[in-house]
């Protein structure tokens, strides 16, 4: 990657123009929340221009009583408001070797928001779920062709499920990221938060809700964001869904210079799924020995903590590296390699950083 | 398609060297049964050498007591002989415009072959099968790299599964074809049968048989072998199965010459599954009007019938487009059009074969 070719917009690093794929520079993680003009954005079809009050939103499929609601109507719902880290499934990407297809994410497709919005379960009891309803398929507005040969033919529109017990339990639908109305590439009016999956399954833009009583096999989870899960020794084709614990240096960043001799602040931030971050550490001399960084903020589910270590760098220039790695209540940490399996998705192994002392 | 450039492998049409694909001219079609050395042969990767006394099928997964048994223990069960037909799922794909991937079918990737064997319910029964079962994964031992990214990293095998209710009822583990040995390009030792459905699901070199209580959602059956299904307007990538009901003429021959004014004898075989065919139609004017044809053999469960019309050709030469249509005991008959929701797959629809009268 060659970091003088790099356009932005808006202060994100542009990964694609059409559609639109931007990354945060992950050297400017300064808080907790991610501001939304920086937080990454992620868009597989062109931004849908949806007029707010000619918006409905249908819910139907194994349901007792299918309705629609619009924006003035959902707002009437009770809502909370939650932060929750979402990552992309292919952050991280450009780290693969050989070089994969797919977005060149950096380590910036990866932001922590506060949510606002209606808990799906509330209007999953409104429709009154068939005794032998198992997911939920959440559709966005957006869709169009694709070119890959293995797409249905026609128009597709983004989708994804999951299970109705996940549904019930956390999904929310979100309409306040930050305390304001989502911005269009964020969703507007409404975009689903999965939290603790990858961010394909937090449907932007969404416009039905299906409830099913067959595993949905759309599209965007099958011949894509899918890995190879092995049964008995045979791959099976799996829809991604929990983010992997994973680890990321903020600061300094690849190639970056630093005093010999001096105490240098490096910091970051660390998620997992499930359980909740317990420890990071760090290693400065490409993983030979580990140090245990101090945790910044309270865990919270479903969202990154920060950490931060004081590095004292050595007296002598040269090239060092970094590697943070993550540990969970779950006693889960990150793998050293990228398994295969997972193809071009869930890249949560260690992330070497170079940085130049001098 | 040029049909002077075509090779030929004892009398078939050669499709693929490397894996080797061979195709019956479907003008061959004389009888009820498809002589050995004329079936077509389908292969996905080199045709495995297995030594037979060396040969182990395991039995295994969601079941009580697994266990493996040997070609001659395999013989010891009760055996049944029945006529099946089995289809390539991509059989007359050079029929489709525009051009499309795969190997470039005709009308010849289809035979009936009787198939003696073992029936899976036996070994399954032995076994011991869990409530929680719902299907069985076949394995085979044919294997190797693809070059498909899409594929599951390193050597992938062939396998696919059928429901526990279908394997239950009719499929068959053959060591015989038409009264004598498996060769080897038909799956020797041991192959499955499954009537009724599209022979991907045959799985041949059979080493493997896995229960298991969830949908397997192998390569076989997901990146490839499988179509799109639309419910609730959304497209969803469904395994293949069952075939499509289904005429084809053998003879005359596309591009054949036939003399005008004269009594010609238009025959060819039909089929389809779950039902039985009750008619097959023939139009000798490019669909404009519709003849009923002779069925000449009595019907049989998962098995084609033959059928014959005498055709008063043209007083005067000309090209003429004969198409043939059938009707099945279900009352489905076949599409005028081929469904692009089906891809490369399944196609049934009605495929017209120009003559010259002279």
């Amino acid at each position: 990657m060659d970091e003088t070719s790099e356009k932005f917009i808006s202060g994100k690093i542009v990964r694609g123009e059409s559609p639109l794929n931007l990354e945060m520079p992950f050297e400017k993680l300064e808080a907790f929340l991610t501001p939304t003009e920086s937080f990454y954005v992620r868009t597989h079809f062109p931004i849908p221009a949806i007029d707010r009050d000619a918006w409905w939103l249908r819910v139907e499929g194994e349901v007792e009583k299918p309705f629609a609601i619009n924006y003035e109507q959902l707002l009437e719902f009770e809502s909370i408001t939650v932060p929750v880290t979402l990552e992309c499934a292919g952050n991280s990407r450009n780290f693969l070797e050989p070089k994969v297809k797919g977005v060149q994410w950096g380590l910036g497709a990866v932001g922590t928001a506060e949510w606002t919005g209606v808990p799906l379960s509330i209007l999953l009891d409104r429709a009154g779920v068939e005794a032998n309803a198992s997911e939920v398929i959440l559709e966005g507005t957006d869709g169009g062709m694709l070119d890959d040969p293995k797409s249905p033919p026609g128009k597709l529109r983004f989708a994804r499920s999951v299970p109705l017990k996940k549904a019930r339990h956390d999904v929310l639908l979100a309409y306040k990221m930050n305390g304001s109305e989502l911005p269009p590439e964020h969703g507007f009016p409404v975009r689903a938060i999965v939290p603790g999956w990858y961010a394909m399954a937090s449907i932007k833009w969404l416009q039905r809700i299906i409830v099913t009583d067959e595993p949905f096999t759309g599209y965007y989870q099958t011949i894509d964001y899918a890995y190879w899960n092995r049964r008995a020794e045979v791959a099976e084709l799996t829809p991604l869904t929990e983010m992997q614990i994973k680890a990321e240096i903020a600061k300094p960043a690849e190639g970056e210079t630093v005093p010999a001799n001096s105490s240098v602040r490096v910091h970051g931030a660390a998620w997992t799924s499930d359980g909740e971050i317990t420890k990071v550490e760090l290693s400065t001399d490409g993983g030979s020995t580990w140090n245990e960084t101090n945790l910044l903020s309270e865990p919270k589910p479903n969202a990154w903590r920060l950490w931060e270590f004081n590095w004292q760098t050595p007296r002598t220039p040269g090239t060092q590296t970094l590697i943070a790695r993550a540990t969970d209540s779950l006693g889960r940490t990150q793998p050293v390699l990228h398994d295969a399996d997972r193809g071009t998705y869930m890249i949560n192994h260690l992330l070497p950083i170079q940085v130049e002392v001098c």
